[in-house]
Order: structure tokens, then C-alpha cells, then sequence
């Protein structure tokens, strides 16, 4: 396995992991301060998460007042950026605030602009993508993204309440065709009609997924797959900026970890792995607005969160 | 340290531990079910939690109409009823329910009947009992006992949101003398002022114990102590029925714990194998009503859940 002083930044043979999803602009106030239109958006956090560990294959749509200078960062990382597409319009913009229990978004408005006519076409070379990220945005088009790639071999979703409400025929048939539902645990009670995380999981599982991935905020990730149960926590830390991105950066650093070892078999340590690089990274998009932090971490960063995060939570009996 | 085949139920010399506390009738309502009238109280479920571990010495207050065959079955397994006072008049009773969120008790109606009167005299053989754990009861009493003992080892206190309420004064004083405090989630941010729980846990340290226990309902436990911290999860559970009595529960197991270990110097590690004890002991509480699942444990079941917690928590870098 991957050495303890090298947490698989160096990994040979890694294979890439294309993802869908939103780039954004946010407006946020928590409890700790205010920012106007900072960059925001699923595919963001996810892409810069996941380059740590695994090349990234990027789809989204952003308007012509993005900035150009987040687009080179991102292509400076093993971010492929061919298939952003730079639309006449405005980028997408999520206006909402955090009161003190941070778990909680407050949506105050939400400008799809032009995220409003996404219609994502792969670019040829995106196609035989092994590792896919289904972000949060419309179920049919996360359908449209699976008819376009060729045998892929390990597909994930996210979801929320909105498509839930809104598109549950779609939402069924997608959830059936890939690997791993990774969920808050509200949207998951939601979902599945069951209040009872473990009933819950196992309904989501009838309908095709091996694995459940359930988000918890603040207290970490609870892991349900057949015959076997992994809960981790998030890491306590004394200043937290602003929780937005935090789940995606963790789906970015549990999906990078897994494209990252290349084409073994995938053990359940190595989901168990994947877990505490997505929260370790998670952990540090929190503790900045925006991207800041998350854009600036360096390979020792990663690995000393690891071992924090080992300190939490070992015990011998 | 401990055979893991035996969970320290065997152990030699183990000390005693004194309990103050409330005993009780609940009456209690949750989406599974309603029972009227069941045995509860702190210092019921602290007991029997504590039992399997270490010698157990109990004082509360009941009524003429609490159920001799209770008492009996406590007496029946070291658990010490020379502290147990029955007054004229008739037992605490509490009356709540739970709704989907099983985080948080809803109060009808509490009927103090003899706890009113409580002013707990500790037997002249109690009082060198050298670890004690002060239940939730009002803080004047808490300082009472504390007046009482001779240099106890290990001294820990619960509280609750009531007397940060209501008896500031005492609550600061008593917490300024006992090395642990076990609590809640909110009551930790209502009690310190603070809602950050890293910051909240300083303050509470700045004013005398050394350490922290954080209670979390379905989320775990969150252990804070100078330069470490350790976060443990509940165990996930298909069916839970009652959530009442897991705290003391967990309370029970991890000071049950403790002073089963005897008289050497306590590790870092002894503090977390407790807090997994703990919870271990109180994932059973919440499978049935009333203490009906915690009174009738075996050695291996609670061996076997330890082992589940293992298996839920463990990864390798």
C-alpha cells in the first residue's frame, strides 16, 4: 500500500476521473464574515481536491465574467479544462448564508444564468474516462454524461433535496447505474423515504449502488456497503470559516484517492482510505472562504492532517 | 492492558465507584412505541452500566412505590443499595417524548415527589470510595457529596441545561473541583458561552478538570483534554426504541471503566478504551425500553460490540 510519508501524491499509474458539475460564483455571510461573489461551485472544489492525488478531466459551463486566472490555476493542476465550455452569459451565482450551526446553507438567491442551458458534450478523448463524478446538477444530465462514456469503472454521484423533490423519476434511473451515491444525511432520509440511516442505505443499495457514502457535516462520514459499516469523523478544528465546498472537496479527495492507485482491485481499506483524504482535504477548504486554502495545500499538509486525523480516532484494545 | 477476549469484566482489583444520581419512573413516547411508568433515572442506568466493570456504590432517593425486585436485581450485581434511601412518598417521575430525532427529549411534565427533599447522606464506608461520578442533580448537591468523600482519585460530573440555568454559582464551583466533566453537546456551548467546542471545552478546562467528554447523541463522543482530543462514533443501530438513559449509560461504562483498571497510572489510551466502553455498553440501553436490554448483558456481548466498534472505526495508512 501507499507509504505513510507519501500519501499518494507521487502514486505511478494513476487514472484520471472526469467530473461534472457547477462552477459558480458565491455570495456568503457566516458568523465570521462576508464575501461578494468569490469562486464557488461543485466541479471547483471537487477538481481541486481530486489533483492532489489523480489527473482530472473537467465539465462545466461558466460565463465570460469568470475569472481567467481560476481557469490557468486550474489547468496549472492536472485539471484537464477542454471540456469547460466559456459561455456568452453570466456564471452561475448561489447567494446564502451560515448562522452559527454551520451543517445548515440558507439560500437566499439562486441565479442559474448560464448554467440554465447546460447541455454537457463530451470531448472525444474524455470518453474512455475510467473514473466518472456525477456532481449535484440535473439527473437527466447526469444520464446524458453516462450515455457519452464508453465502460467506465467506477461511477459516483451526489444529489440534494431539490432533484429529489423535483426529478425522481430521472434520479431513480441514474442512482441505478452507478457505483456510489455519496449523500447528506438529510437528503438520504429524503431519498429513501426512511428515517433510519442503515434502512435508508440499504434501500438506495436495492436500487444499484454497492456503496452509500453519507455526508455528515461537522460530524464526518458514515460509509455503508454490504456486510460492512466505516464511520469517520470530521476533524475538530477551532476556526471554520465557511463550510461551503467542504462536501465536495471531500468527494474530490475520496474519488482522487481511489483513480490515484491506478487499476488494482479496490480493497474496502482502500475506500476506508479514500475517506480520510477526502475528509483530511475537506478539513482545510473550511478553514478560508472560497478556494483559498484548498488551492495552497502542499503534499505534507495532506499527510500531517492524516495523521491527525489518525491521533483522533485510534484506540487499542 | 486488557485480554481483548476479556473485557476487563474478570479484572483483579478494580476499584469502587460511587454514584449520585436520580432513580426514577419514566414515561416515555418515541415513534416506536410508548411505555408508562418504566424504571429510568441517572443513577439507575449509570449503575447497571457500571456493574459489568467495576463495583458500584449507589446513592439516590425512591419512593415506597419503586419495585423491591428492581433494587434486588441491583444488589445482585455489586452494586451497593446502602446508599439508597426509600422516603415516604412516591418516586421521581419523568414524562417526554422523542420524535424521528432521537437527539433531543421532549419534556411533559417531571414530578420530583421525593427528589425534592434529597439531601443524599453518604454511609461512613462510602466515603473513601475513590472514584465518583456526580449525576445531574443540583449542583448544592453535587458540592454536598464532594464534602463528603476523602480524597477521592478520580472525580466526574455530568450536568444539564436546567442548572447552567439555574445555579450558575454552584455549577461553576463543583466543575472547579471535579477532573471530568461528561456533557452534552449544547449544553457544553450553553455552559461555556462559546459555540466552537474546541473553545467552548478550553474554557471549561480553565476553570479546574482536565478533560472533557462531549456527548453527541447518534453522532458519538468527542473527547477533549490538554494537547489530545479522540472522537468516537456511536454505533449505528437498525432499531433503536428509546434513546432515554444512554448518556448515563455511556457515563456508567467509561467510569465503570476506569476504576475497574485499579490503582496504576491512567494512560491516554485507558481513557479512550473507556470511552469505548461506554459506548459500547450504552448502544444496548437504546435497543429496548427502560433498562430491559442493559440489565441482561453478558460478558461477550458487550466483548462482541467492542469488536464492531473496532471493525466500524479502523483504517490503515
Amino acid at each position: 500500500m501507499t507509504d505513510p510519508d507519501d500519501p499518494g501524491l507521487r502514486y505511478d499509474g494513476r487514472m484520471s476521473l472526469l467530473v461534472v458539475g457547477s462552477m459558480a460564483f458565491d455570495s456568503i455571510r457566516s458568523p465570521f464574515g462576508e464575501v461578494e461573489r468569490v469562486v464557488g461551485g461543485s466541479a471547483t472544489y471537487f477538481s481541486l481536491a481530486a489533483s492532489y492525488l489523480a489527473p482530472v478531466r473537467l465539465v462545466s459551463v461558466v460565463g465570460k465574467d469568470f475569472p481567467e486566472e481560476m481557469i490557468r490555476l486550474l489547468a496549472s493542476r492536472s485539471i484537464d479544462t477542454e471540456g469547460l465550455k466559456i459561455a456568452d452569459g453570466k456564471t452561475f451565482h448561489w447567494k446564502g448564508y451560515y448562522e452559527y450551526d454551520l451543517n445548515t446553507a440558507h439560500t437566499v438567491a439562486t441565479e442559474l444564468n448560464v448554467f440554465q442551458d447546460f447541455a454537457p458534450v463530451l470531448p472525444e478523448k474524455y470518453r474512455d474516462t475510467p473514473y466518472v463524478f456525477l456532481g449535484n446538477i440535473a439527473p437527466s444530465l447526469q444520464l446524458e454524461i453516462l450515455r457519452q462514456v464508453r465502460g467506465p469503472r467506477l461511477v459516483a454521484l451526489d444529489t440534494m433535496n431539490y432533484w429529489i423533490e423535483n426529478s425522481p423519476g430521472p434520479l431513480r434511473e441514474v442512482i441505478g447505474k452507478v457505483d456510489i451515491v455519496i449523500i447528506n444525511e438529510g437528503e438520504v432520509r429524503e431519498l429513501a423515504g426512511e428515517y433510519n440511516l442503515i434502512r435508508a442505505a440499504r434501500t438506495l443499495m436495492g436500487w444499484g449502488p454497492s456503496r452509500i457514502v453519507i455526508k455528515r457535516g461537522e460530524y464526518g462520514v458514515l460509509h455503508l456497503a454490504d456486510g460492512t459499516m466505516f464511520a469517520a469523523p470530521a476533524y475538530p478544528l477551532e476556526t471554520i470559516f465557511d463550510p461551503t465546498g467542504a462536501g465536495d472537496s471531500f468527494a474530490g479527495g475520496f474519488m482522487g484517492y481511489l483513480a490515484g492507485l491506478g487499476d488494482g482491485e479496490i480493497t474496502e481499506n482502500d475506500y476506508r482510505l479514500a475517506t480520510m483524504y477526502g475528509s483530511a482535504i475537506a478539513s482545510f477548504t473550511v478553514e478560508a472562504f472560497s478556494t483559498r486554502k484548498l488551492q495552497s495545500l502542499t503534499p505534507e499538509d495532506i499527510s500531517d492532517r492524516l495523521g491527525s486525523f489518525q491521533a483522533l480516532t485510534e484506540f487499542r484494545v
